[in-house]
């Protein structure tokens, strides 16, 4: 049983802006308009995604029997991501928009803990701007983008497990662009690529490792465009969630002192 | 001309211990029984490094007329880390050992966007628990260690800019032996790996690369062991420095949005 | 079921030394002197291995009911290398010494074209100087060497599934040191590496990725050492097979024309 | 002085088809065939480039003081790509298309090997089917292709040497089609990528490290299209060159026996 935990923002979905996420000082005018805006947003968002976003994410792992699925987000205490909840993580499914800064480090830094423990990470969408993902790549994360173009994404490593049985290419019809230069640390393997209709590409389905965790990022998912409902797009979280589960976890993070010299022990025996 | 900044400590080497750099609410019992240590260890390294253990590699460092070296420490205002000394650095040399957590995040931040911008790091040994080493590679950057063995230092990568000019290995009669397993994102290059007589090994000289900075980590340099005067050490930081300087700077840190798309400037030109 | 075809050269082993196999143009002096080096090498192997060295791996690897398991050898008709055995062959183990050239380039780039298409491939001790190991690393596959060395196995990458059960270090009282540099395209992952008493050191366990194929390198395995008989050993390499076994096989190795562009297929449609 | 060596195969350039060079047992009527279609492509390349392809890379090739140019092609002594050549060689730029499988075997391994000694080798375009390329890199080299598409370059790594002055993407107005999947070994860095009008992407500018060689590959210049009059074409050449030209030789391709262990050595002093 592998279990997942998808944490999301919820702001944008609910409609509900809060206001200690937003920056200090804030005047009560600009909020107004902030949370004007982000009304405006979740009725978008509801038309695409009657269950939500992050509900459609979980309808659809939930038929997975080896998924134990729970859902979290930042208007929970502590920001949903209790050091028990991360404790009973296996993988961990980010998405996250407005509020990236809101997340206090120590907790962005817990993430990035449980992460060198063992805990997948699979970082979607505008999540390449949210510290967990930022702090285990120690990159900026920062890339080119735009509403509104076409979308083929191309299988660039066709026997990698998180493209089993996903085809050569599918095609997103409406999808936000993001574009090259990706800041990001070397990745292990590149194992999508995607073309805009606007002229722009990206890498758009990376791995890394750190320590003994596995990361995938995965570009597809603006939260007004259908991307989730995509049956490839389905499959592919699917195969990463397996792919990244951890099959073994590290207990200590410390630099234990070997007093004694494994030579010592060998020599005297 | 390669502008090189010498970061250290200053802590052990100068025997003078600062209170507000140690944990808060130490007593007083324990913060003299730890400036005695810290004492004590300043007259070892003194024995061995007359001029200082930063001072020797400043002194080595100086005889290449392209280096322009400036020295600055924990002790100094900002803790020796303004943005301006940065914004004037082109390769960062960092020594750090019982302050690790001293230097506050947004300090640490400061070297992290610094490196993603093009600036070169090179981390000395025990750095490897130092903020700006874990948080630009992810890692916890945690080994095993033990002082005093014999340590035999190989060169893997022998083509690497780094290891022009050194043999195939070269020896260093004590050192603190640091052991794998290392925790530390995939390096792009292997350029050393040390051998110790207690048993173990080590990866001991790494490259990577974050945004458009390069990182070199080189674990010889125990602050009571003469490594900063062998020949081999004193040309692989000096190699080191020409090969992580920088040939080009990122000015903008933003995602900024494409408005226009390549595409459409093309069919309608 | 993980078809697993266990391949190696017999000679040694069998003390039997085939003229055809020997370079062209060898005198009877010179060839009898072989065969008698051969002959004092086979007493020592079967002293070790009274199974045989591949009969030892041979029997361990079928305590795996997930393996099927076929022992080939160079003195079979078509060097024990047919289109139809490596047609049914999941993963390829691989034991080579003192006949690599007597494999012919075609034979050699089956192998090689099997790999890319998905066939695991574990290339054990001497093997790295074999066609197949070179070909698909594009490297010389070179070392040092010397016999009779004490060797610690350390554990570098201890998340990685060829490392699973597998403790942070462990001992072989006797085998053939191999030291660095060993030339050799930049691994995905060094799983272990090796300490060596007499002062060098090797990264004996590196994983690289071909076309649909993975790959796994081994060094210890010296004919007359009794590195096959030791349980962790055995764990490395059960572990190995399971990693490197496809899930997919590249059915066609062409260049496809793509007479109609997606595009084109899009914007009709 | 960079001894830079252009080869390609002349044929197609020259119109002059070589019988010994083509598939043995090819009846007179379809080489005569084959010879007309070369003659029409001839004049087709003569009318892009009235210089010559190879001609056209030379003439912006010797605009650089540090580069000392040298042609050689298919049709001349030994296939163009002597022993003597090759030893005089600090950078090979490669251009091969319908006869791949007329350069021997042990030529193609000259140029492995020299590669693994230090030598820089700059794959082009339909080189990626060329007997050095695909060992080079343990790998088929296979794409998909077509031709007449528009090509857009994108920068993916600004802060590499190849990409020095080139801007953050540049157009070919017509070009041929590689797509992805591209059947390559992990590249070390992808430097550039390729947007085509009918839908594909392309990793189009890519680097590894085989022993002490670098390697280039790079997509744009199919033999009627006129990318290599593109000045960014021109200058990505011109740095990829610098890149690759080599600062250490290596002298021995030999496995040494180490008789005397360093820890001997220094136990005794």
């Amino acid at each position: 049983m592998i279990r997942v935990t998808l944490w999301y923002e919820y702001a944008q979905e609910s409609g509900v802006l809060r206001r200690e996420f937003v920056r200090a000082g804030i005047s009560d005018q600009d909020f107004a308009n902030f949370s004007a805006a982000v009304q405006n947003t979740s009725a978008h968002i509801r038309a695409v995604y009657p269950a939500g976003l992050m509900g459609t994410i979980r309808d659809f792992l939930q038929q997975s029997p080896d998924f134990q699925v729970t859902m979290s987000d930042l208007y929970q205490p502590e920001y949903g991501l209790s050091e028990e909840l991360l404790n009973q993580t296996d993988v961990l499914v980010w998405w996250s928009h407005i509020f990236q800064d809101a997340i206090p480090d120590a907790v962005a830094g817990r993430i990035v803990e449980r992460v060198q423990r063992g805990m997948g990470f699979i970082c979607l969408h505008s999540g390449h701007k949210s510290k967990p993902f930022m702090w285990l790549l120690g990159s900026s994360g920062t890339l080119k983008w735009r509403e509104g173009d076409f979308c083929r994404v191309w299988t660039v490593s066709p026997a990698h497990p998180i493209a089993a049985g996903v085809p050569e290419y599918f095609e997103l019809d409406e999808e936000e662009m993001y574009g090259e230069p990706f800041d990001i640390a070397r990745p292990d393997d590149i194992v999508f690529a995607s073309w805009f209709s606007g002229g722009e590409l990206f890498r758009s389905g990376c791995t890394w490792t750190r320590g003994y965790g596995k990361i995938f990022y995965f570009q597809p998912g603006h939260e007004t465009c259908p991307a989730y409902h995509n049956p490839h797009v389905q499959r592919i979280l699917t195969n990463a969630i397996r792919w990244a589960a951890p099959t073994i976890w590290r207990e200590q993070m410390d630099c234990p002192r070997i007093a004694q010299p494994p030579e010592q022990n060998r020599l005297r025996s």
